[in-house]
């Protein structure tokens, strides 16, 4: 008998170049079947880009799915086989134009653990240097800097939170309070 | 002609009980034509249960997708039509068997900003009674009640954080500090 919370099948619906959507059957509590619909995402890095005097880059970034701009931490996918320190690497170059010197990775958190396997790393990166962005066609991002209170300030108070950019905060608070 | 980020057309590739799997075709930032694969979800609530004494009550929830246990917040999705705040007494007495008599909105925020258009919202709920859980075959939780601190310890500490709640400990932290 299948344990509780143990795949029973598993079929991907969808294959697109950024997910699979996928549909399990699972065992329950009681162990009889159930149905599981869910995104297969290899995962993503979420980078907080600090400058030397204690200021942070922040990005505002056009989010289609939600019909208007986020203030944001830069963030990409990674495919499956990606570094995610690669990957926080590549992303903090094409969407702020920023290089980093010092990365420290700050933690590993689960951003939708409902619907989504991702699992989105966070880093933490320094020793910047100032650079152009090369964002793609799908991408329209205004690069900013501020105070940490202000980046707080802006992304707790938006109508409408970037909840992956706020954990990431959460991950710097830890960091920088050791 | 559509202006940048602007949907061209939409079609639901899959429907279940939880959420719609849909495909848009949606104008890029030059205008050409792109193709966005996403979860539509009519949102969530998540609550922070505080007692009168200032302790915490987190969950130990059981996560088929990620293959292991987090702590948590309550949380519960909604179905379109639903009241946040009704979400979000339901979910706390069935998850954690604690009623409240005091509730307040704390922020809202888009959890996976990139492939899902759900809002979460964030309530506070306070002078809290204590209950029976009542439980889905879904659902595996364990209810602890534990110092602010020490949530916050355990649910950055944890080898996989659940990024709803720790988005949520932020918007809880801002309301407190106010």
């Amino acid at each position: 008998m299948t344990r509780p919370f143990e795949r029973i099948s598993s079929k991907v619906l969808v294959d697109n170049p950024w997910h699979r959507y996928c549909h399990d059957r699972y065992a329950r509590r009681d162990g009889s079947p159930g149905d599981y619909y869910y995104v297969d995402m290899a995962g993503s890095s979420v980078v907080v880009p600090l400058l030397d005097n204690g200021d942070v880059v922040i990005l505002e970034v056009e989010r289609y799915l939600l019909g208007t701009k986020l203030w944001e931490f830069p963030i990409g996918g990674l495919e499956p086989g990606d570094d995610p320190l690669h990957v926080a690497q590549k992303e903090l170059a094409e969407e702020s134009g920023y290089r980093a010197n010092r990365w420290d990775a700050l933690g590993v958190f689960a951003p939708y653990k409902g619907v989504s396997n991702e699992h989105c790393h966070v880093f933490l990166a320094r020793e910047l240097e100032p650079g152009a962005q090369a964002l793609e066609l799908s991408e329209s991002i205004d690069v900013h800097v501020v105070s940490l209170d202000e980046a707080r300030r802006r992304m707790l108070g938006q109508a409408v939170g970037d909840g992956q950019s706020i954990a990431a905060f959460a991950y710097l608070d830890r960091f920088l309070a050791r």
